[in-house]
């Protein structure tokens, strides 16, 4: 059997067409997933989100089971037979995999074969062009920190845990590490590449690019010298996330006897904690984008009167109305445009072709964001053009109850995402519903949109920390009837409610809520107040980015309830 | 080095007079604790609800450590040297933390010695007197469940684990599995034996008791022929729980290479679940334990009027209420009576000699419960005599908010024990208030106060299961002024709220809040009407429990807010 994972090297959620392999060989376009090909079968693996998706995107050849940690592996263990050959490429399975694989099937009589010769690129005939791989140090104003004293700290915490040398297999690390970004991907900055930053030396860069584009003090090598290069490791402690560490790295570095620590996280933390002049911009970048998504939907509150609409024309001139904006570089993600029942499929994105017309009389829920130099956005609202049935309203009110309770929350040092979690959907769960994805997710400072850690979610997660970024979204879907999701961006901040160590949430993200759906008689004091005070402080921030009549329509969709 | 932990070979809270060794080397009374001692020093490693008291209890040959998780070995790991040796005495120390120490210091070269000839015990001259180690098979209605249906599910649940034979050193899993009881502890209604199923064999029981005191079908054995007995098991699979195990048992085992099966937790899951009638007499039990208990507030109300009362004799008195009820055998655990400031430390324990007198103007924290044939109840409230301070009144209705939150709480399956202590907390935390302790702990039927699974805290801990019963108890501290706590028990049930799998909370426990100290502002309507329902609920359910005067008290205390 071969094992074909949707997962480039780098192991990110987006990967560059050139990478798309699983894509290539079953249509299946989902984020996350992995085929195990027999010569009898082939089965995609994927998680819940993607069931249906992968169902319609895969021809009767295929196969799609349910994937949920270990899935795919029990099935390997249970299907596995006397002699098999278990074939993968080496650059694209993580060496968590492999050795959670190895490890279960250890007793039996199998043979696991990393080949670097890729099945799938040797009969991949109109593969898309390679991506550029070219690093750029753009807009150095928004790099707060310099690369000098990122190494700094990042030396003197590797000496304190008696580490020998750092291998970063994560594009968003080594970005942020030097202060660089790059245009491989379509939705996210990056630059992809690995990064080996030694203790007692420098910084050596693999990438499919080995011209000294960085810097002359980094050493800069075509990502196949990397193997060749971690040979001079023995009997070192190297730090490595095994997550996302391609196996034949960690196979390399065990054969020569070197220790692999897994624990040293002060890379990942540092990197995701925002300082204060980062949430300066970050402060500033969501204003802008904030006004760029009213006026979005004035014109099309304004439009949806006499003209039909496509949700993918929508979606078009609501990148139109960002990238006006001098700093904005990309959409951070497709954007969902989903109109009435289509707002239940959470991951729906409408197409060029074969969009839905937005229904005047039904839900229209908008997820979107964009990358610009000082910041990453994500906002989603839901909105009504027309009155709607009390049961939308009050479920609408109840979700904007959960948002609310993120963004009054107050809470003890060390609280976990998944306590955090749980406080959100108890809002919901009062009246028997839930939703079935997680309440936030990390957001980098033009970076991924999405970004670990934080996360909030029902999976056990560490703490929270200040300064983090993590968007405040919780939802709820009726199927084959309508979706409501409320979504703003929070940074994690010190509170002041008592002296020992509590942390609260910043909203960032600015644009009113949709008063055609609050039911006034279910909200609590605090809660009105905290959305009067927010609608307040949309209008006042916003109104210097919007013409007359946008004003005066804010105005009116901001009024006090 | 020498290491005498504070536990007795079953692990339980508890421990008989016989066993308790640490109290006899150091003084220290708490209920957790391990001390190690070397040539030079003596230090006593307890956690931080004991640090206080152990300073006190100590003389000054010992050192106070604090006790995290593995502190106690990452000490030994930092301060042994080339050659020292390590005793222990195996019956005592459990497996998994043997393991643990061994795995740590396996680096270096060090002696590990178990020695079965306890060191405390060969010096210890008036030793207190041994149990008696009488299995009882009493009021045979109470168990509603028959021992043969028990070990029929169990042994189906070992086949399809592919078990050979499960080992139980945990007395409250024995007892509750062959339907009896004993009395070789004070507070808790346990006889204390290990016992070995064999699933296609027998039972056997070891004690310190070799006669066939409990039935012909079962071989009753000394408990020192427990280690020749499991020779026989070679290449077995056997499950046993590493944390509650002594090393010794486990070390046996592994000489004759069985495999130690570690998560077969179907005997803990099903032992900690009360079935249909159990609950029936929980329900029963705590109608008669509220209405000793409210009896008891009714008689020091009226006292403390003219009379000076110490914090031990109204202890006595409220053991007087509960032993009137001819189900009931003991307490459950020592009565903690604390006035005025001694309501702030957690563990506090009136003493004959000493205690004080109870203050009319200050606060008064009552937690106690009884151990009843049909169950056992933990209750806590915190009383007022007085006018108190505003914000005083206030912190009790934030305390009173949380464990309404927990009381009106309807969640989905699968949320974690610490994902709800977060809800309860987050109506502290609001006001930048917390506590030191568990929100909730299991509770047996019969059987201990303290009960795992389930658990409340801020510890990662299992999903909530219907059946379970737990308490209910967020609290507020003070130091040097006063403490609050309220704590009622309460069911874990399914939950009508939604199609899906939701589960909420039964209270069991009834007795009044104290309305002197709520400030009704603070709360919202839903809180209001749980209120007004439960005190209904607590004057319908007791009156026919009380004399003429005490219902027209509970009448007032009970009115509506």
């Amino acid at each position: 059997m071969y094992l074909q994972p949707r997962s480039d090297m780098y192991g990110g959620e987006e990967v560059p067409e050139y990478d798309s392999r699983l894509e290539f060989i079953s249509g299946f376009t989902g984020s996350a997933g992995i085929a195990i090909i027999t010569i009898e079968k082939a089965l995609l693996f994927v998680d819940g989100r993607y069931t249906l998706q992968a169902q319609l995107q895969l021809d009767s050849n295929w196969t799609v089971m349910e994937l949920s940690s270990d899935s795919w592996i029990n099935w390997i263990v249970e299907n596995i037979k006397t002699g098999n050959k278990i074939g993968y490429d080496p650059w694209l399975m993580k060496a968590k995999d492999i050795t959670s694989l190895s490890c279960k099937i250890n007793q039996k009589n199998f043979f696991l074969i990393p080949d670097e010769n890729n099945l799938v690129d040797s009969m991949w005939e109109k593969r898309p062009k390679i991506f550029q791989n070219h690093p750029k140090n753009w807009n150095k104003k928004y790099f707060t920190l310099s690369v000098e004293n990122k190494i700094d700290q990042l030396k003197i915490n590797m000496k304190m845990k008696g580490l020998d040398a750092l291998v970063i297999t994560q594009p968003n690390q080594l970005c942020w590490l030097l202060n660089i970004r790059g245009d491989d991907l379509k939705y996210t900055p990056l630059f992809l590449g690995f990064l080996v930053l030694e203790v007692n030396g420098g910084i050596s860069i693999f990438s499919r690019n080995n011209k000294k584009l960085i810097k002359n003090t980094y050493k800069n090598y075509l990502y196949s010298a990397l193997i060749p290069f971690l040979k001079k490791f023995k009997n070192k402690n190297i730090a490595i996330n095994l997550n996302y560490c391609p196996s034949i790295i960690a196979e390399r570095l065990k054969l020569s006897n070197n220790k692999i620590i897994e624990d040293f996280t002060f890379l990942q933390d540092i990197s995701t904690i925002k300082n204060k002049i980062e949430k300066q911009f970050i402060r500033d970048c969501h204003l802008r984008d904030g006004a760029a998504f009213v006026k979005f939907l004035y014109w099309i509150d304004r439009q949806i009167v006499s003209k039909k609409i496509t949700e993918y024309q929508a979606s078009c001139k609501l990148k139109e109305f960002r990238a006006k904006d001098k700093n904005f570089i990309s959409e951070s993600f497709p954007s969902i445009l989903a109109t009435g029942e289509n707002g239940a499929i959470i991951h729906y994105r409408p197409e060029e072709q074969n969009s839905k017309i937005i229904l005047k009389d039904k839900l229209l829920l908008i997820d979107s964001g964009g990358q610009y130099y000082d910041g990453t956005t994500d906002i989603t609202r839901t909105i009504a053009f027309t009155d709607q049935p009390q049961e939308v309203k009050d479920i609408y009110t109840y979700v904007l109850k959960a948002h609310i309770a993120l963004a009054r929350l107050k809470f003890k040092n060390k609280t976990r995402g998944n306590e955090i979690d749980a406080i959100v959907r108890s809002k919901l769960w009062e009246k028997g519903l839930d939703y079935n994805h997680g309440t936030g997710h990390g957001v980098g400072f033009c970076l991924g949109v999405h970004e670990f850690p934080p996360v909030i979610s029902k999976n056990i997660s560490p703490a929270l920390k200040a300064g983090q970024l993590i968007s405040n979204e919780p939802g709820y879907y009726l199927e084959n009837a309508f979706g409501i999701r409320l979504e703003n961006l929070v940074l994690v901040q010190d509170s002041k409610v008592s002296n020992s160590q509590y942390l609260e949430f910043e909203t960032v993200s600015f644009c009113h809520f949709e008063n055609k759906l609050i039911n006034r008689k279910l909200l609590g004091m605090n809660e009105i107040n905290w959305l009067n005070d927010y609608h307040y402080n949309v209008y006042s921030n916003l109104e210097v980015y919007l013409n007359k009549n946008e004003k005066n329509w804010l105005k009116q969709k901001t009024v006090n309830i």
